[in-house]
């Protein structure tokens, strides 16, 4: 396991940020194949369009693995190919309408991210920084996307926040 | 006065962004005893199990004084002990709540802190990131917590930003 | 065209957070006369108020000029003084209320600070680092405004996050 290999980073970023593209280039540095674990479902024509426009901008040197559930199975059966998680925040939403154990559920992912064999870039929003939702559901997702980031930001080896596309790096070196 | 024990410091962070956290362990990294200055009333069943996470998570070192209102008064009457106030945020909403004079209770907070005999620590949140809100109440809000901040920025010795529980210093040194 | 006169300065900040006081502060710095290009219009009585606060705290050696729609054409017709653009948000928000084709429009924009003759500072909101917003209009406006915010960012010379009132350099140096 080769330091500037193995690291575990995590992109944060607002909507639009440019937090996918930035991702994909710290993976893209790296030789190929590369693993795009993807975690959108597409629910409507606005998600299918994000998911299409996403793709088309990815070569044949990705192989998408589909994962808007069962995140931590795949990252489990992966190899050792550099590893992108886009996004973080579709799978806690995905996880919310399933009525998922939510915390458990970061946990397994805790131990599935804990022995990396290969770089693993994971893609979150940042979605505190406003003012505090009408709804509770908005807040109780905003309070679990806070966790899930404090607890990823915590073990990962690199945090960047990704603002008009640019990195401003919160813990590591670039 | 010695330098690095009486510095003001504003923590600044999202939401569940760990800034109560990292505001704690600038607080506790003194020799006790410290006081931590709640601000949070228990309102709902939503704030009343937050509040007591909070404490739960903070020792017997700490002296917690309530002041969801009268917040100078409190801070004119500390002693020597380092002294942390969270949060801000929820401080400003009681004087809105309670239409009181903002500008005329900021102005009496600089006041109150200009003259610091021990660290003092405030935590604020940055709730300004996001789409104008749809009612003229939260834009009111989202105003005058961010003209407090940028208020009690001008005066601080250090300002952090925190991001998924990591600080991002904004000026001053860590 | 010397280096630290004709940059391009994008200044990106919340709602109240400072951002337009900050890039005054960049202009000012220069020698006088400067061009203040206002986009704003007064379409209502916050609004208005908002235009005439900014307005008092800027003096004499300000040439104010109104281009809430075209400023492009506005930036064609500029000569050697630097300019200030407060803001692109605004700017943004009257181009999808006038029903424009916005990504022509910031091809447009583009084109017109590719070659500057004298500095220009850009004021624009970060508005996606909230919860998704509930209505389409509030999601397109955060999409457009984060892809004009990226676009810009690749072509600036300096990028400044202003949390505070203070900034966070995310390109080049201050």
């Amino acid at each position: 396991m080769k330091r500037g290999v193995s690291l575990l980073t995590l992109v944060l970023g607002g909507a639009r940020s440019g937090k996918s593209r930035y991702a994909e280039s710290l993976i893209t540095a790296l030789p190929p194949p590369w693993i795009y674990l993807a975690t959108a479902e597409a629910r409507d024509a606005e998600m299918a369009e994000r998911i299409a426009l996403h793709r088309a901008r990815r070569g044949a040197d990705w192989k998408t693995v589909e994962a808007p559930h069962d995140l931590v199975a795949a990252l489990a059966a992966r190899g050792e190919a550099p590893l992108l998680v886009d996004c973080l925040t579709l799978w806690l939403s995905n996880l919310l309408l399933a009525d998922a154990d939510v915390d458990a559920e970061i946990g397994r992912l805790e131990g599935a991210l804990a022995r990396p064999a290969a770089a693993v870039v994971l893609v979150a929003n940042e979605v505190g920084f406003g003012i505090v939702p009408d709804n509770a559901l908005a807040r109780r997702f905003r309070d679990l996307q806070g966790r899930l980031n404090q607890r990823l930001a915590a073990m990962a080896d690199r945090v960047v926040l990704v603002v008009a596309g640019l990195p401003l790096v919160v813990k590591g070196n670039l």
